[in-house]
């Protein structure tokens, strides 16, 4: 039986024979060797998930001051039944993402199909061949236990595999930049011992050729912008020589807008790797405040939403103050202080516990808890309910569902034997709950709801009005609005139609 | 015997006796009769503290569009031995408060003894002659236990016997706007009830003239920018009916510069009440998550602040960032979260606490106990340790000394018998800590000391060329920095004259 890996859209890709990878590895040589002599340096994107297949565009897509691409970059993805499809759909030209951003697919088409320099392939071999290595390998944080942080880990196994791949293929003169966010001190305590090590194996004498290792962080943003969140953004590097910051500086000069977004250069990858894991602490322990005055406001009349407004006049001082939601979701703000907690212990055998992060990262992940609150305080049992979830995804209109709040919110609600349907324009299946279909007709899966979420403020979410989705429900469902999607009119609408109306942090309307 | 208030610069004033005090109410009422007829509205500011002077002469300074005063002020004070002294020093044109601002004289002069419409009383029937009366009583929390905030609490007692004055005496059109910061629920709570009870009591019917209550908080901030912190920035407001919204509205429109920074209305007084405290509890956990941070880039060798800079480019979302430091001080952050959280139980009959704020507020008044970790890294044993600390203020360049973690440090050190002295350019007398006398030569304390803590990073300080220090101290004593206040190549300078350096979140010194 031929084992094959499927596309998102059904379509199947059987997984390369070794004779197919005899003849890739040759082609690879060749294209290779074509690249160079037309001056090009060579590339290679280690993982072509959600950063690295558009970071991999994006370093294609960069050119010297006579419009000339100054690389050729082979995006990697191993030969997983999982992920291998993404070679040959990148390969046709079309991004292996969906995005809101039209230059997603512009930029994959015009790197692969117009210019002709960016390729993917599943071939290991392609690390000997390449000037930079940019490590886009995924790293997710394990927490064991619901609202447990402080127990989560972060399993490196595969990680440390992609760079015994680099050890054993790259020639020693190669930059291996690491841009995946990992926790700190992994370039010096896990890389370059790997690194040291395989170099040592090879006969490559690591006190002339020391690893060139650097660390820089990407701040992308899933939606309308995704390209160039990557591309026209701040960025911190470091390196674990002078020679490793050297290059990358180059690198990334060459690869992004640093006129506008001009680089920022650390003192070592322990640094930069902390700086990353910070930033999202930083926004964490910001959303996860607000809980506890929403909480607060609710119960004595207050809108915290207004409340957040006024506070939020006072640029540079006050204007992060984020807001409370049905919870946090996504894969930096759930995970990076949780892979930072786990460093301390795990890599630098120090004790104690970045507290304040981790119970943020807590106070998050059982947020949603808080809406079913507010839906008990009108429906003390939540047997056969039928409750509507509108969205499913973690951010507003965009289909990513990873680490979404609406999970847990949905998962606890079917635990009290709730009747929940979810429905989300973004998402056509959701991966994280294989057992929850996430419905397209909005007025069907509203007919008869007795409670409808506003869990994630997708425009179509917004523009509904109130009138209609009663009609839609043929009821007077509780609404339930979680981040502040309902002004006052339609609040004042919705009540003047006979419902009930709670929301998260929204007291004034009770 | 006559008894007496004594101003800072050892001036005695004798209290006013009773015969003075009835010809003061006279001259009040000939006064406030001159002025009506001069076409201007009255104001009493109740507490002359360090806002409601400022906030007075601001008040006297406004101008109508021909340049003419709107106002008359008069500032109240209660004839206590503490703070009488303020009366006739601000009649005589003279700020009670000493400021680096160079406006505080200028505006004090420019309405006492120019204008003529800003004058003291200690006699309480000035309430009888007024329209509004901004309320400035001071209003502090109690902590009864060092890093225990969640025991803090909040006595109102003065607080209620202030606004019991005004319900005695005022007109029933006279709007009560409240600017001092309170615990949220006060002016529904404590205020309106107490002015209804004493209104009542005269046969004031309550229900054709209910009492017109405002609030609105300020921002201000001592230093260079004082008086234009209370005039020139953003201001929040709300009233407990639509009367006194308006009056309050109408208000701040004259007084403040309205034109560059815009009212922010909120639907509520528990709103407004809430928001001043939401918004330094932000400020507090923002503060409390840089402490966990720094101790890991102590461990691992990184320099926080330069990776709080470059977490901070990312202007609107991570530019609030604030650092690590000796500690938290100052009148707002160290308490407004306690307010808060004790109006939940004390005035709202709420369970639970608001655990992250409280959290922080416990982490930031401990953070002085990591400096003295940092000397112990040196110095296991404190006793008979000669240690100078630069800085007792809470604020650089300021003389504000209260809730100053300088004096958390001096207590800890003391307690472990180090023999510890402090300096501070700004500070005459150390109100907090009157057992510990302000140096004022520096070269002479400093000399023979075995540790030095950049405490406060006055200019005075930063500027101090490590040479110079040395040859003060004539040793070479361990230098810590608190704040950043020393760069790399100070640090270096100082190790290349044979000190350790150590510093909160300075790794990379070690």
């Amino acid at each position: 039986m031929i084992k094959s890996s499927i596309a998102p859209d059904g379509r199947e890709y059987p997984l390369p024979t070794e004779e197919e990878n005899e003849l890739e590895r040759n082609l690879l040589l060749e294209i290779t060797q074509e690249q160079r002599a037309l001056g090009r340096k060579i590339v290679a994107v280690q993982g072509l998930g959600f950063v690295g297949c558009v970071m991999a565009a994006v370093v294609a897509d960069a050119t010297d001051k006579d419009g000339k691409p100054i690389y050729f970059v082979h995006g990697h993805q191993r030969p997983s039944k999982r992920s291998f499809w993404k070679v040959p759909v990148i390969n046709s030209g079309v991004p292996p993402v969906s995005s809101s951003d039209p230059e997603v697919p512009q930029i994959f088409k015009r790197t692969v199909r117009e210019k002709k320099n960016f390729r993917a392939t599943s071939v290991e071999a392609v690390y000997s061949m390449v000037d930079i290595v940019v490590v886009d390998i995924q790293l997710d944080a394990t927490k064991p236990a619901f609202g447990q942080a402080e127990k989560g880990y972060c399993d490196i196994t595969a990680f440390r595999e992609g760079i015994r791949v680099l050890g054993q293929n790259i020639n020693p003169e190669c930059l291996v930049l690491v841009e995946t966010t990992v926790p700190p001190g992994t370039c010096e305590k896990v890389v370059k011992p790997i690194l040291e090590t395989e170099f040592t194996k090879r006969g490559i004498d690591i006190t002339t050729n020391p690893p060139l290792i650097a660390h820089s962080y990407e701040r992308v943003m899933p939606g309308a912008k995704y390209v160039s969140s990557i591309r026209d953004y701040w960025r911190v590097f470091s390196g674990v020589n002078p020679k490793s910051i050297e290059l990358c500086r180059e690198f990334l000069t060459n690869v992004l807008n640093v006129e506008s977004y001009p680089l920022t250069q650390l003192d070592s990858t322990n640094a930069s790797e902390l700086a990353k894991t910070m930033e999202n602490s930083y926004r964490a322990t910001n959303i996860a405040l607000t809980l506890e005055w929403a909480r607060f406001a609710e119960e004595i009349g207050v809108d915290i939403f207004k409340v957040r407004d006024a506070i939020r006049k006072r640029k540079g001082t006050h204007d992060n103050l984020l807001r409370p939601s049905l919870g946090v979701g996504g894969y930096c703000l759930t995970k990076d202080p949780v892979l930072a907690n786990w460093a301390m212990g795990a890599l630098f055998d120090l004790p104690g516990q970045l507290a304040v992060a981790i119970n943020s990262v807590n106070i998050n992940d059982t947020m949603p808890l808080h809406t079913i609150e507010l839906i008990r305080q009108e429906h003390e049992d939540l047997k056969n309910l039928r409750i509507s979830v509108l969205g499913v995804s973690y951010l507003e209109n965009v289909g990513d569902t990873r680490h979404s709040p609406s999970k847990t919110l949905v998962e606890f609600l079917r635990k009290d034997l709730a009747l929940v349907s979810a429905h989300d324009p973004y998402v056509e299946h959701w991966d994280e709950l294989e057992e929850v279909e996430v419905e397209k007709d909005l007025s069907a899966m509203l007919e008869g709801s007795e409670v409808v979420i506003f869990a994630v403020g997708h425009d179509q979410y917004k523009n509904i009005e109130p009138k209609d989705l009663i009609d839609m429900c043929k009821t007077r469902p509780l609404i339930i609005d979680c981040s502040n999607f309902l002004d006052d009119i339609k609040i004042n609408k919705y009540k003047g139609l006979g419902c009930k109306v709670r929301g998260v942090g929204k007291g004034h309307i009770i």
